[in-house]
């Protein structure tokens, strides 16, 4: 019988670890990049693009689904695996990170959020229980405790005090997560670390999360503007305070570099909007560094965007079509990119996972930056 | 060895026939349908998508790839069917229509037509000669003569004299496209009757366009806003003008029953953007007629667009979802609908073309016109 969830780390490389999550949908390799379906889509791709690109598990935005087309609305229509056909794991978001970025009119309370929607301005109350509610009702395998984020560069007060709010909120996440029967019986929940950039703070949120208990730990309140250095600053302690046989999420990163010295670092899980956002502005990843297709030195370029991947943009297109296309405005050429950003990125992933299990990953990651920041 | 251009007729029933274009790059059913590619892509959709779908060949604008990214990047990229990941058939129209139609400051002449482009206001010259150039120099398979298309509802003067330059223009093109040699050897040339909706100025137009000699003929100047009753007055007699023994090509036409209508009066290809357009506008065509996936009734529809229909869309995501993808603007929705769209066109063609060969196409048309439009 599968298990509910099952984190089983195969190797480890100084602090990088390689394992699988078990869950009932299917199986999660980590270091894992789950790519982002916003709004039960991940941009301009079909599913079985995103799967055969290499993803095990994608994330759902809690915000986005409560507004359009409604959790209620996806609970009738069978859940989110069918009303999007994918039917691998997702991770949902609690919404507390896009209430604060996106909604409107907000105004926090312990009790929870009120705010107005950015699509038609219709107020909504999003609490820690209404959150798991949501997310038992799209069906997500992966919820994620009701939070709040606050700006990394606010007075220490204010995060000390948003942090110990966000932990009471954990708890009755993990409560309102565990009414939920039937569904807690078949997912996961995971806390989310909070604390800026402040040892102490992050140390008290690691310890609160842990006397209620999860099957993961995300780690919060980071690529908010605070920059790499920082954020490898904080990276270089927080992992630690979180139980070593849970995986570890770091929430909205980033960067390929930034992956890299994550994993180095602890992390097993991470997603972001930056290979699918990027890919229909026009920016490819590629293991010798980001290439802006815009620029009019790739208008008469014959090569593809890279020789070795194995996507459909680079094995059938040159940079001159890519060019073409993303200056013309053309739903391909954001089709075509979004494809290759996300092959290249799993194609990271799968190569650190390797190099974990090789006990290499030290050699893979100096190569990799001297290759890609060079 | 395959034939420069070889047009079958393998049954006729009725004015309607059905047969095949064998051409070097491929063999065309007849009656086709031609998917539009404007900006070398047929939008939303990849190369292997729109042949899935059941297209033989797809038609590219001399217009817009002329001004981007320019015939001659495109030569040297290796032709448009390399650039754009095509190696079927490819008519490219010749650039008469939509330089009316989509440039600014226009000034016809004896030798051609001074326009400003709509992208960046350069200036251009198209004659018969440049277009022929411009459709070698892309490496089209069927190129179409260079002619004027003045509104349907002009002075018949106006028409008269537009047809009779119309026609200097098609020998001009005619002369332009043999002196291309090797291209000529490889390709074929289409004469585009003109003379709206006058029978006498079609007739004259046929027949100084049979004094040139031509592989196809087109009945252009029509699909300019005439409407259908008007259109299907034309197409009464005007291709009865156009010899048997050579495809006849209504350019630019149209919707799922113009086209029946069309096949039924003896014409053997259509191109139109109105699958595609029309997809990413929320507008889908099925055997019971066109839905407007954004309207609130789909809101919570858990059935497919047309549960008979072989297309992704239609096999893996109900109606709700494509309502949801349309209203929030996501290129998912877009991509399903216009392959659902083309999937329907081909279906369409391919049921005329199977009904022409059993001889039932009368009651093909009856039974289709009963539910499409019933």
């Amino acid at each position: 019988m599968t298990p509910r969830f099952q984190f089983s780390i195969h190797a480890t490389d100084g602090k990088a670890r390689t394992g699988t999550i078990a869950m009932r949908r299917g199986e999660i390799r980590t270091p894992a990049f789950m790519p982002v379906g916003t709004a039960a889509t991940v941009k301009a791709m079909k599913p079985e693009g995103v799967r055969a690109s290499g993803a095990d598990i994608i994330l759902g935005n809690t915000y986005h689904l409560m507004l359009r087309p409604g959790a209620e609305r996806v609970a009738r229509l069978g859940g989110l695996h069918k009303f999007m056909n994918w039917d691998r794991p997702i991770l949902t978001d609690s919404g507390g990170y896009q209430v604060m970025s996106l909604s409107e009119l907000r105004k926090i309370t312990e009790e929870g959020v009120t705010f107005a929607s950015h699509i038609d301005g219709s107020r909504h109350l999003l609490t820690p229980e209404r959150s798991m509610e949501i997310q038992r009702l799209l069906g997500s395998d992966i919820v994620m405790a009701f939070d709040e984020c606050p700006r990394a560069d606010a007075p220490r007060d204010v995060i000390e005090k948003s942090m110990q709010m966000s932990m009471r909120w954990a708890q009755r996440s993990r409560a309102g997560f565990d009414a939920g029967e039937e569904h807690a019986e078949r997912s996961a929940l995971f806390g989310i670390q909070q604390g800026a950039l402040v040892e102490a703070l992050r140390r008290e949120s690691a310890d609160a999360l842990q006397n209620v208990g999860f099957d993961g730990y995300a780690i919060g309140g980071l690529a908010v503007g605070e920059g790499q250095e920082a954020m490898f600053g904080v990276l270089d302690f927080a992992p630690d305070m979180l139980p070593a046989d849970r995986p570890r999420y770091l929430m909205g990163v980033g960067k390929p570099d930034d992956l890299v010295g994550a994993v180095e670092r602890g992390i097993d899980m991470f997603d972001c909007v930056l290979p699918t956002r990027s890919g229909r502005n026009g920016q490819a990843f590629t293991w010798d560094g980001a290439v802006n297709i815009r620029n009019a030195r790739h208008a008469e370029d014959p090569v593809p965007l890279d020789e070795s991947c194995p996507c459909d943009a680079c094995r059938n297109y040159s940079r001159a079509y890519l060019h073409h296309l993303i200056k013309a405005g053309e739903i391909l050429g954001a089709m075509l990119l979004t494809e290759h950003n996300l092959t290249f990125y799993q194609g990271l992933m799968a190569g650190m996972r390797k190099a974990i299990a090789e006990q290499r990953f030290a050699s893979f990651a100096r190569d990799f930056r001297a290759r890609y920041l060079g």
